[in-house]
């Protein structure tokens, strides 16, 4: 038996239409850069996934770059920033970054090395234990001459809540600090306007929402700053991210955008009834004091479920192995003394911590599903 | 009409059953490092891979880095030597790389960033323009305390010559220095031993051997040091390079591997039966004075000729735009007053190198196909 995927925030399947478009781009294998039939055929397809890419984000194509994934975008901007702020802050100072505590390591370790080298400065914003979320004053406090960088997550990958980005980053505007925000896992769920959000630059992750392992750094409309580039050769990308374009990753992205500039009102709302009827069912099923949807009064993905099971005595990482109905994630190493970090920056202790699990809904998730969830979830917390 | 392909050192088609298992491992979506049942199957699959690249080199499985391609993979050994040989050496002296000055953009292009940063000094080696190589002792002399990589490509994209990389590697072997080779031209066309090689790592990038737009850095088998990653993240690829692995990517680069494992002998003779009869015949129905092979005495890529057409009066990019039998490419932005910079650096004269066509056959290419082409050569070139 295949068991019901509640983990679509660590990784989506391919939509089929998507898995479609990769198969047919195999066929587009000429180099894009090359003078011929079949080169001007995978350079028109790469054109129209840009398009749809500009049209998503609400910014312009030639805003788009296609990178190899989020992890690499989110090591770009931060190279980028870092490299722009040397040549315009003496060298007696170090260059400043602002972010949070709860971001994904592809932000949070390159940051590190950085720091721990002695090249920058870094303050970590706190989270709100009451809201899961930054106040944008916070952030407002933290920024220095030197600060070359703001980068914050628009929506947590574990407790799913959203960041106020647009306030944070309305506050803070000023031409030598770039505004980026990691977007992974609200692109595909929720809309996303760049101009509204008042972002220089976004991180986009295509298999998060159904498209391929392949991304883009998406630039704000008018974001006019040059970009370092952490990847120098032949000049693809309008000379930002060199290197043979990958065809069949980059169709396959532009189609997940396609799909969700088509439907994303319906899918937004799919997402949000399944993780409220999750929500609901639990809440019947389960004694009060058994379990906690965290975060469950702020801001959030529509399909994210940060849930402590109380009455479950070992450790959520035993809860999820023991699950035979569905796949969920606790997103910490299993082993009874850790948890993870994200929730405790959160606020969370760690005995509500290590009793957590993330639920993350999908496109394809159905109610009667939930309700074999539940059953079992009932019989593993009673 | 499709035109006879004659450019595969640009990029080649994907090999059937490359398409095959990227169609296939479409389906191996879930995240490998996640703990379900397809996330097994994913993870399985890329150790394959893993297994058949380190069997293709000669290496220790551990020792190949998948990456987005050959691009990234010369930008960061570059980063990598550059950040280690700054904890090692001086803060007064500056790191110094040996390198040719026929590498790919990809080579040169950071370098050059690097140097005109102040960063790094950079050595370029010349060739000679008898033989269109490097000469191992020059290497050897050009080598400083501060030296902390060299990089010479294994064969030239556009003369197809084949450098002395074991000679060179051989001379100056020493912990401090990274021998690294960009072999994206030789694999697939050539058998590669790293051991013999003598190189402590090497570029390889799948769409250059009718694999998809991936690649991979593949280390020595007695390569010991730490590689300081330039995409930090996850921790994927064993800490060497983060973000999700690109599944469908990397099992078709493992195909791609496999199948110049099981044919590779074939292949090469295949292609240097074409290359020789097309060069063949091209003396039979051109003047001797109408046409120049360069550097057919040297050791050359079996699959590549670079000729200039002396009678064909106006510039190269005119002769390729005029064919209507076949795709080549002359390497040169079409301008009359440029030609190809590397032909240049290998020692031909301007009017030489502006009348040069670059011809690369591939595994697909019938001598009935040369047949053709040779005829209307004839007919543009008389």
């Amino acid at each position: 038996m295949t068991k019901i995927y509640l983990d679509n925030n660590a990784t989506t399947p391919l939509a089929p239409t998507v898995a479609a478009k990769i198969t047919e781009a195999l066929g587009f294998w000429a180099n894009p850069s090359s003078n011929n039939e079949n080169a001007k055929l995978a350079a028109s397809e790469i054109a129209e996934a840009r398009r749809n890419l500009a049209k998503l984000f609400n910014t312009r194509p030639d805003s788009v770059i296609f990178t190899s994934g989020g992890t690499e975008s989110n090591n770009w901007i931060i190279h980028s920033a870092i490299s722009r702020a040397k040549n315009r802050i003496s060298a007696a100072k170090k260059p400043h970054v602002i972010t949070s505590c709860i971001e994904h390591p592809s932000i949070l370790e390159p940051l590190k090395v950085r720091e721990e080298n002695g090249e920058i400065d870094v303050t970590y914003i706190a989270i709100n234990p009451q809201t899961g979320q930054i106040s944008p004053s916070t952030v407002l406090l933290a920024v220095r001459p030197e600060t070359c960088l703001v980068t914050i997550m628009l929506a947590n990958n574990e407790t799913g809540v959203i960041q106020p980005i647009r306030e944070i980053f309305r506050e803070i505007r000023q031409k030598s600090i770039i505004l980026h925000s990691d977007v992974a896992q609200g692109a595909g769920k929720l809309s996303i306007d760049l101009a509204d959000l008042q972002a220089d630059a976004i991180t986009v992750v295509g298999h998060k929402f159904y498209g391929p392992r392949s991304g883009a750094l998406v630039l704000g409309p008018e974001f006019e700053s040059d970009l370092e580039p952490m990847i120098y050769g032949g000049g693809q990308e309008m000379g930002r991210r060199s290197g043979t374009e990958n065809t069949p990753m980059i169709v396959g992205l532009g189609e997940a955008a396609r799909i969700f500039l088509a439907d994303g009102q319906q899918i937004e709302n799919h997402l949000r009834e399944i993780r409220d009827y999750f929500e609901q069912q639990l809440k019947i099923h389960l004694p009060t004091a058994a379990h906690l949807v965290h975060f469950q009064q702020s801001p959030r993905l529509p399909n994210t479920s940060s849930v402590a099971f109380f009455n479950y005595s070992p450790h959520s990482c035993d809860l999820v192995e023991r699950a035979q109905t569905f796949s969920a994630s606790t997103c910490a190493a299993c082993h009874k003394n850790e948890c993870s970090p994200v929730l405790i920056a959160c606020g969370l202790n760690f005995a509500t911590a290590s009793k957590t699990v993330r639920f993350s809904f999908g496109r394809q998730t159905k109610k009667s599903e939930i309700d074999t969830v539940i059953q079992e979830l009932v019989q593993l917390c009673m």
